[in-house]
Protein backbone atom coordinates (compact mmCIF):
# COMPACT_ATOMS: atom_id res chain seq x y z
CA UNK A 1 0.00 0.00 0.00
CA UNK A 2 1.26 3.79 -0.73
CA UNK A 3 -0.14 6.79 0.15
CA UNK A 4 -1.67 9.58 -2.01
CA UNK A 5 -2.59 13.39 -1.47
CA UNK A 6 -5.86 13.98 -3.33
CA UNK A 7 -7.21 17.16 -4.49
CA UNK A 8 -10.68 17.07 -5.95
CA UNK A 9 -12.28 20.64 -7.31
CA UNK A 10 -15.90 20.35 -7.79
CA UNK A 11 -17.57 23.38 -9.61
CA UNK A 12 -20.80 24.47 -10.39
CA UNK A 13 -21.24 23.68 -14.61
CA UNK A 14 -20.52 26.68 -16.68
CA UNK A 15 -23.93 26.64 -18.42
CA UNK A 16 -25.41 26.52 -15.25
CA UNK A 17 -27.04 29.74 -12.60
CA UNK A 18 -24.47 29.76 -9.35
CA UNK A 19 -26.53 31.75 -6.74
CA UNK A 20 -23.68 31.25 -4.31
CA UNK A 21 -20.54 32.64 -6.73
CA UNK A 22 -23.56 35.71 -7.67
CA UNK A 23 -24.24 36.67 -3.76
CA UNK A 24 -19.97 36.59 -3.59
CA UNK A 25 -20.12 38.89 -6.67
CA UNK A 26 -22.69 41.35 -5.26
CA UNK A 27 -20.87 41.58 -2.32
CA UNK A 28 -17.50 42.75 -4.29
CA UNK A 29 -19.40 45.33 -5.89
CA UNK A 30 -20.46 46.80 -2.49
CA UNK A 31 -16.72 47.00 -1.12
CA UNK A 32 -15.58 48.77 -4.19
CA UNK A 33 -14.40 45.56 -6.20
CA UNK A 34 -15.67 46.88 -9.04
CA UNK A 35 -13.78 44.85 -11.87
CA UNK A 36 -14.33 41.55 -10.62
CA UNK A 37 -16.86 39.29 -12.49
CA UNK A 38 -18.10 35.45 -13.61
CA UNK A 39 -18.10 35.17 -9.63
CA UNK A 40 -18.21 30.88 -9.25
CA UNK A 41 -17.91 29.27 -5.92
CA UNK A 42 -16.98 25.24 -5.93
CA UNK A 43 -15.33 23.42 -3.19
CA UNK A 44 -11.76 21.92 -3.21
CA UNK A 45 -11.63 18.95 -0.97
CA UNK A 46 -8.13 17.23 0.08
CA UNK A 47 -7.85 13.99 1.19
CA UNK A 48 -5.07 11.15 1.85
CA UNK A 49 -6.10 8.09 0.57
CA UNK A 50 -4.19 4.34 0.85
CA UNK A 51 -3.74 2.35 -2.79
CA UNK A 52 -1.93 0.13 -4.05
CA UNK A 53 -1.14 1.77 -7.01
CA UNK A 54 -1.43 5.24 -8.22
CA UNK A 55 -3.70 3.81 -11.18
CA UNK A 56 -5.73 2.27 -8.47
CA UNK A 57 -5.89 5.68 -6.46
CA UNK A 58 -7.24 7.16 -9.59
CA UNK A 59 -9.90 5.00 -9.96
CA UNK A 60 -11.07 5.08 -6.61
CA UNK A 61 -11.24 9.09 -6.39
CA UNK A 62 -13.15 8.68 -9.87
CA UNK A 63 -15.98 6.46 -7.88
CA UNK A 64 -15.87 8.72 -4.96
CA UNK A 65 -16.52 11.27 -6.95
CA UNK A 66 -19.58 9.97 -9.09
CA UNK A 67 -21.15 8.27 -5.94
CA UNK A 68 -20.37 11.56 -3.37
CA UNK A 69 -18.32 14.83 -3.82
CA UNK A 70 -19.97 15.82 -6.90
CA UNK A 71 -23.47 15.91 -8.23
CA UNK A 72 -23.15 15.02 -11.70
CA UNK A 73 -26.43 17.34 -12.91
CA UNK A 74 -25.07 20.42 -11.94
CA UNK A 75 -21.63 20.03 -11.41
CA UNK A 76 -17.66 19.50 -13.10
CA UNK A 77 -14.67 18.09 -10.81
CA UNK A 78 -11.32 17.39 -11.63
CA UNK A 79 -8.69 15.94 -9.23
CA UNK A 80 -5.07 15.42 -9.05
CA UNK A 81 -2.97 12.22 -7.19
CA UNK A 82 0.17 12.38 -5.99
CA UNK A 83 2.01 10.03 -4.00
CA UNK A 84 3.33 11.01 -0.73
CA UNK A 85 6.84 9.99 0.76
CA UNK A 86 6.36 6.84 2.69
CA UNK A 87 6.46 7.29 6.81
CA UNK A 88 9.94 7.91 8.14
CA UNK A 89 8.83 5.09 10.86
CA UNK A 90 8.82 2.73 7.66
CA UNK A 91 12.84 3.18 6.82
CA UNK A 92 13.76 2.16 9.95
CA UNK B 1 -7.45 47.90 -18.52
CA UNK B 2 -6.16 44.05 -18.75
CA UNK B 3 -8.28 41.10 -17.97
CA UNK B 4 -7.03 38.46 -15.40
CA UNK B 5 -8.68 35.03 -14.20
CA UNK B 6 -8.25 34.30 -10.58
CA UNK B 7 -8.33 31.35 -8.84
CA UNK B 8 -8.69 31.50 -4.93
CA UNK B 9 -8.25 28.23 -2.66
CA UNK B 10 -9.74 28.64 0.64
CA UNK B 11 -9.24 25.97 3.17
CA UNK B 12 -9.69 25.39 6.87
CA UNK B 13 -6.68 26.05 8.55
CA UNK B 14 -5.00 22.88 9.32
CA UNK B 15 -5.04 23.03 13.42
CA UNK B 16 -8.82 23.55 13.19
CA UNK B 17 -11.50 20.97 13.12
CA UNK B 18 -13.02 20.63 10.00
CA UNK B 19 -16.82 19.54 10.63
CA UNK B 20 -17.79 18.88 7.14
CA UNK B 21 -14.32 17.31 5.87
CA UNK B 22 -15.28 15.01 8.90
CA UNK B 23 -18.95 14.17 7.81
CA UNK B 24 -17.47 13.57 4.11
CA UNK B 25 -15.08 11.38 5.40
CA UNK B 26 -17.71 9.35 7.34
CA UNK B 27 -19.68 9.19 4.49
CA UNK B 28 -16.63 8.27 2.19
CA UNK B 29 -15.87 5.27 4.89
CA UNK B 30 -19.28 3.86 4.80
CA UNK B 31 -19.34 3.99 1.30
CA UNK B 32 -16.57 1.52 1.66
CA UNK B 33 -13.52 3.58 0.59
CA UNK B 34 -11.76 2.56 3.89
CA UNK B 35 -8.35 3.63 2.79
CA UNK B 36 -9.41 7.33 2.71
CA UNK B 37 -8.64 9.71 5.59
CA UNK B 38 -7.71 13.42 6.17
CA UNK B 39 -10.58 15.15 4.39
CA UNK B 40 -10.80 18.56 4.70
CA UNK B 41 -13.53 20.52 2.52
CA UNK B 42 -12.35 24.04 1.48
CA UNK B 43 -13.89 26.86 -1.11
CA UNK B 44 -12.85 27.05 -4.56
CA UNK B 45 -13.46 30.68 -5.70
CA UNK B 46 -12.83 31.52 -9.22
CA UNK B 47 -13.83 35.09 -11.35
CA UNK B 48 -12.67 37.34 -13.85
CA UNK B 49 -11.09 40.61 -12.73
CA UNK B 50 -10.40 44.05 -14.67
CA UNK B 51 -6.60 45.49 -13.46
CA UNK B 52 -4.74 47.89 -15.16
CA UNK B 53 -1.72 45.62 -14.31
CA UNK B 54 -1.01 41.91 -12.36
CA UNK B 55 0.79 43.92 -9.75
CA UNK B 56 -3.01 45.25 -9.11
CA UNK B 57 -4.54 42.60 -9.33
CA UNK B 58 -2.75 40.75 -7.27
CA UNK B 59 -3.26 43.66 -4.65
CA UNK B 60 -6.83 43.57 -5.05
CA UNK B 61 -7.50 39.98 -4.81
CA UNK B 62 -5.77 39.89 -1.51
CA UNK B 63 -7.68 42.76 -0.85
CA UNK B 64 -10.82 40.71 -1.55
CA UNK B 65 -9.33 37.47 0.39
CA UNK B 66 -9.39 39.89 3.92
CA UNK B 67 -12.21 41.65 3.77
CA UNK B 68 -14.66 39.12 2.52
CA UNK B 69 -13.33 35.55 0.89
CA UNK B 70 -11.92 34.08 3.34
CA UNK B 71 -12.18 34.05 7.57
CA UNK B 72 -8.81 35.03 9.12
CA UNK B 73 -9.47 33.55 12.15
CA UNK B 74 -10.56 29.89 10.75
CA UNK B 75 -9.21 29.68 6.93
CA UNK B 76 -5.62 29.86 5.45
CA UNK B 77 -6.19 31.01 1.31
CA UNK B 78 -3.93 30.93 -1.34
CA UNK B 79 -4.42 32.42 -5.07
CA UNK B 80 -3.31 32.33 -8.84
CA UNK B 81 -3.76 35.32 -11.13
CA UNK B 82 -3.36 34.55 -15.19
CA UNK B 83 -3.93 37.16 -17.79
CA UNK B 84 -6.47 36.80 -20.08
CA UNK B 85 -6.38 37.19 -23.60
CA UNK B 86 -7.47 40.21 -25.22
CA UNK B 87 -11.15 40.09 -26.14
CA UNK B 88 -11.24 38.96 -30.08
CA UNK B 89 -13.69 42.44 -30.88
CA UNK B 90 -11.02 44.62 -29.59
CA UNK B 91 -8.40 43.51 -32.43
CA UNK B 92 -11.06 44.34 -35.46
Amino acid sequence: MASFQVEVRVSPRADLLDPQGKAVEQALKRLGFAGASSVRVGKLITLTLEAPSREEAHRLVEEMCAKLLANPVTEDYSFEVAPLPAPAAREG
